[in-house]
């Protein structure tokens, strides 16, 4: 491997939007799912090792701004992310995001990276990694239920995480649905439009929730769901966003990444603290047991949480160390005496006023 | 005022370090200093619309990595700052810092820019506006005790921005004060090196004291400040890192900046809860008195706030709009159809292949 990246501490490595495509067709998009993946499950394989901190919001009348940090104490990372609804009826997306990977030992922040494809890919990852451990084994069928800007990213997940290859999918927008097959027209795998929830559901064995209506809506009932199917339910992800009923969720076992943020932002935000809920660290380290037995019924309860984004940035950095000439971002300092800072104003005139003089 | 930033909403206008360097060329050093002074102060007189928030802060075993979050409900800003004493042994900095200017309506980043010299400027800038309140009225001497990557910054700040003229300065380190002396000796200033603590406080109106030392220091004893002095405190600015003796502080009428965090932070630190201090705002605003009589002892304890980097970026942001060509990032994807993420990786795809068949 060669190791290209220029290290001089004034540098940060930088992954803009046409970076980050570059790299994903270089990677090429399985790879780079399948890399990604594997990635998010070696970092809850370290769980304890990282600082869990609730992510901090500042909301306003049209929207929030967050910023999601998290240590395992050799890498911090942070990412900004918005969400803001009505930002698509002036052409601007709901979410955009950027996020930062830095170096624990010297504080020195090391890439500044784009995340708002990025996160659409750890969210995938993520879905995909998790229902490893809560599909029914040799699952041929999802059906997913929203196809907006994270379906595609999920269907592809699916596909090479666990070899999914048929794809029922519906949305309340026609146009959505055409949009999705368009993109996937040239993927090995079978897609199958869908008039209502009730259709696309049926004969699936996982079923995927991601819609993006910002209240408590009921996108499935218990009546349409049969005993052993595994729901990654993905959409409700806020204080006031749900998409699963609530005796949906008292029937089934349900799986979370990080239970004290899920309890205010997932799907069980409508129950009772009680009900008992499993942190998927537990599974992935073996010390609890995800889908046990063909007939459980599993729901995966993904908000989004920081270690994802962590994991992402790691491995994005990772890939760069392969890339010969990544881009740089003058953002620090490097005069030669750390505490001569004022001598980079001194010297810069003085270049001035020999120029000029010249 | 030509108004040439780009301003599709991918893209991000970045202020690099030399980026910085040049804006301050451009602008000057003390026209920069007297503006940035001058948003500081705006942005106290408005200060119940601001978000306060604590800081964020990741502890590890040699230093810390802070986020500094605000918001005046219009634009959102927060510092990335890091503080490694142990930096200096291997050449790197202390502390280094970028920050981000954002849209609140639309939850958008509009620049980035690199903070470590800004940083240094606007601790500055506070410095200075907070003395017009609260020093003696015409004072011409000063004393500066500590001549890190800080003390020129304050010593061309309180020239522009108060009038001072003689600079009385001390450090530990000769090397320090040479640097300190080289730096500044174009500037239309008189500096005095002097050999000890007790020295540099003779005959100076105003006491900044910025040192480094990270532990409980006691820079400035009660028997070494005379009544009517003004005391500029702004080294002791963490848990467990303070510079003035506590009976000095008895002494004195301490005025802060946001008192919750002072007590944390600040000299004040060492006192009981119950001792009296001001909030700037309300000396800015009119509502109390700042210096009231000749013979006041005053003590600005500052530690640095989030509104200070708030003011900086909006000042900074408001002087690029004056530029032609200030730099651009594509931090952001900007698709026709925001639902329409993955079709980026799509058209990239097939730009390439595209390519390769030409």
């Amino acid at each position: 491997m060669s190791c290209a990246i220029d290290n001089k501490p004034n540098n940060v490595a930088f992954v803009s939007v046409t970076a980050m495509l570059d790299l994903l067709k270089q990677v090429g998009t399985d790879a780079f799912l399948l890399g990604l993946s594997a990635y998010i499950e070696q970092d809850y394989l370290r769980w304890e090792l990282f600082d869990k901190s609730p992510r901090f919001a500042s909301h306003s009348a049209d929207g929030v701004i967050e910023l999601m940090p998290t240590s395992d104490q050799q890498q911090f990372s942070f990412k900004y992310v918005n969400g803001h609804p009505k930002n698509t009826h002036i052409g601007l997306q709901t979410v955009t995001a950027f996020g930062v990977l830095a170096d624990v030992a010297s504080g020195y922040p090391v890439m500044l990276s784009e995340m708002t494809i990025l996160t659409a890919l750890r969210t995938a990852a993520t879905s995909a990694m998790m229902a490893k451990y809560l599909a029914p084994q040799n699952a041929k069928t999802m059906a997913m239920i929203g196809c907006g800007a994270q379906s595609e990213f999920q269907i592809m997940a699916f596909n090479v995480v666990l070899g999914i290859t048929q794809f029922r999918i519906y949305d309340i927008d026609r146009a959505a649905m055409q949009k999705c097959q368009q993109n996937l027209a040239s993927e090995d795998i079978e897609l199958i439009l869908c008039d209502s929830a009730e259709e696309v559901v049926k004969g699936a064995e996982i079923i995927t929730t991601c819609t993006a209506d910002k209240r408590n809506a009921t996108i499935l009932t218990s009546d349409m769901v049969l005993d052993g199917v595994h729901i990654n339910a993905i959409g409700g992800d806020c204080p006031g966003k749900t998409e699963l009923a609530a005796d949906l969720l008292l029937r089934a076992d349900v799986f979370v990444e990080y239970e004290p943020q899920t309890r205010i932002e997932g799907d069980i935000q409508q129950l009772n603290d009680s009900f008992a809920v499993t942190e998927m660290y537990k599974v992935i380290r073996g010390d609890r047991k995800g889908r046990s037995y063909a007939e459980q019924l599993t729901i995966f309860d993904g908000v989004g949480f920081a270690i994802e984004d962590f994991s992402a940035l790691r491995y994005v950095h990772d890939l760069l160390q392969q890339q010969s000439t990544p881009q740089q971002l003058e953002l620090l300092t490097n005069q030669q005496n750390p505490r001569d800072l004022f001598g980079l104003l001194h010297q810069s005139v003085q270049v001035t006023r020999l120029a000029v003089g010249a």
